[in-house]
């Protein structure tokens, strides 16, 4: 037996008026997953517990069986593994932006002219930089003005501050240890001089003479931020004693399949949108599971995109669009099939929220429930009753046999 | 929007065959509740988790966001706090008795003559009490025969034995450590001379002759047991970013507040017993609803004591009437209002029980589910399922808007 659990991002949400005291995912069409939920065993799920906001970062490292509170140090790490840095635990890893920076060092514009094109070619500049320090710089260009960065090397901390002013017309900030270690002072300085050595590399680096040229502001300089020490994370192939892939959209996500060690599988279209192309996310799905896979992660995002618009319309056609992927999915033999959401995004409040969100499996010899739609309150009659994001990975290796026994 | 937890101490019971095998909750007329449930999301909730029977001070601490297994080191601190003490991290606090010792130190009466008035003069003699070791000494009346006493100084332990004998007719202890620290025999070695300058100081006070010639018992030792070290309390409003209130009936909730950091309302004729005066605790509600609180905590007693009574028809009536407090509750504006209990008391067992207690939140933008009864079972099949005590302030604060998000 395979497993795959589907996390449509940000899907769960609250009853609102102007869908008659409904939910989106209750208003919307959704014969599929309805049908599932007739099929399966039906609950609420707490991705990290009741009541806690979870971040898509969080609450997927739950679900796989990492505790968020001892592996997720901050964003950057899973940042940076997602956009292909190979990290190693004890690398210190930023997200970065490229900015334009005046020669007083005042930031003019934060995001660069919103540069596009040839920032990989000032990564290959900045990858140049030589430090006297025994340390390693590795940058990794991102989508449009964002990159990554990370340090490789003994004795750094994540326990520093940002340099991103955070607002345009004000000088960068000097990055200062936060815990008194000479560790994390001895990171600070690393990094001020990392920043300092960029705006020498990029200021009349070609790319940016010709942006000049061209009258756009120049990237001539990057200022990191959210540093976070890559965790120790538990192979989560040998943990599970299987052979996993990650089918998700954006880069947070993968770079978590990515510090896991699952296999990540790049699928062309995916935009991590309500525009993306889901009919090239089902038959890589299709095609993943009919390879040698005991277990796929498959997140699609657009949902939770719509919930933080607050677009109730485009959240509903959203929903009632992946429908159709999971009426595929459900054609898929032998497989133990989990669909659920990461957290709620409610149209009302357009950020994530910690109500609990609906849950099934369907595959063979499992208590069904008396559930037939497949929604948030209709799971909460079901018969897993309410779950924590910890559980799951338990319970589906469980189904799948492959669960030790714990005791004689 | 503000939040209320209003908690009935105790309301929860078990079926009984003279109802007809119904709760009290579930024979009780309780019109406003069952509105509330209709209204509302309901579930059960296990204050500490399932089975453990719990205190009415660690439900408390529980339900408020405190670990019970960290933060309660006894009663003593929080009855200390509830009659009025500002107690600091560290002192040692414990109960008292007044109790009638003779020449030999046999305790005669270990509630001295169930004295009332007076230990008020008693408690300012005590209070000069001047020991050699930099030690302070706070004694403050409770109520009857009641007191509590407080040692402030460094290197003192609440590792150390109960001075009160327990029965009548038996000399009282001698205070001994129990973990063989230097600290916890410093600290028996005051608490013995305590005793001992207690009896000095009472025999002839004027209170205590006067009881004499009324051919009553004297006041003439104190008497502490139940030590417990005032816990560093993480503050209240401050873990939360909101201004509280408290309002409760019992010296042991108000000092769970006090310790918390919460505004402690007195209501006028609020006795904690089925006597309470419920019109002056509904107004003292409706007036702090309408101040500047985020947060209102309530406690209402008198169902838990009817239920350590056993008394079957004093509960069902109490819980009646509790119901026309919450219909006035209810009406209040722009608030999240949770209801719920801190334990089951049931008449059958007239002690606190691990049973699950009922829990309903009333507010807008709910997952409102069809649960139409408020009561130990309606509320078993409602759309928050299973939570605990350590789960309330979590959702509470999450409908508020007042969580932050873990994670991206």
């Amino acid at each position: 037996m395979k497993g795959i659990i589907m996390i449509i991002d940000g899907m769960a949400d609250r009853p609102l008026e102007e869908l008659g005291d409904k939910t989106p995912l209750e208003a919307a069409k959704t014969p599929n997953m309805d049908r599932m939920a007739q099929l399966g065993v039906n609950g609420i799920m707490d991705s990290i517990k009741p009541g806690i906001r979870p971040g898509s970062d969080t609450a997927h490292l739950s679900i796989l069986g990492y505790d968020p509170y001892t592996v997720y140090t901050g964003r950057g790490p899973f940042e940076a593994a997602g956009v292909g840095v190979k990290v190693l635990p004890g690398d210190i890893a930023f997200r970065c932006n490229f900015s334009t920076a005046n020669e007083e060092g005042i930031i003019t514009d934060r995001r660069a002219g919103r540069i596009r094109d040839g920032t990989d070619k000032l990564v290959d500049t900045l990858n140049s930089m030589e430090l006297e320090e025994n340390i390693e710089i590795i940058f990794k260009e991102s989508t449009g003005h964002r990159a990554v960065l990370v340090l490789r090397g003994e004795g750094l901390s994540d326990q520093i501050s940002d340099a991103d002013p955070k607002h345009d017309g004000k000088k960068f900030k000097k990055v200062v240890g936060l815990d008194g270690s000479p560790e994390a002072e001895r990171t600070a300085a690393v990094l001020n001089k990392v920043i300092k050595k960029s705006y020498e590399l990029l200021v009349d680096h070609p790319v940016n003479l010709k942006r000049l040229e061209n009258g756009k502001n120049p990237a001539n300089i990057t200022l990191p931020r959210g540093a976070g020490a890559v965790p120790n994370a538990d192979p989560f192939n040998g943990k599970y004693g299987i052979k996993s892939a990650c089918i998700a959209e954006t880069g947070l996500i993968q770079g978590i399949a990515q510090i896991a060690g699952m296999d990540v599988i790049e699928v062309e279209g995916a935009t991590g949108g309500i525009d993306t192309n889901l009919d090239n996310i089902t038959s890589s799905i299709l095609k993943n599971a009919s390879l040698d896979y005991d277990f796929i992660l498959i997140n699609i995002d657009g949902a939770d995109e719509a919930g933080h618009d607050g677009n109730l319309n485009e959240k509903v056609e959203f929903i009632e669009k992946v429908d159709d992927v999971i009426g595929k999915v459900m054609e898929i033999k032998d497989v133990y099939f989990i669909l659920t959401a990461d957290h709620s995004t409610p149209i009302s409040v357009m950020d994530h929220t910690g109500d609990p969100v609906p849950l099934v499996i369907k595959g063979p010899d499992l208590r069904v429930d008396n559930v037939n739609k497949f929604n948030e309150r209709a799971a909460a009659s079901g018969g897993l009753c309410r779950i924590r994001g910890s559980d799951v990975m338990n319970i589906l290796m469980d189904l799948m046999d492959r669960s030790t026994k714990f005791g004689a």
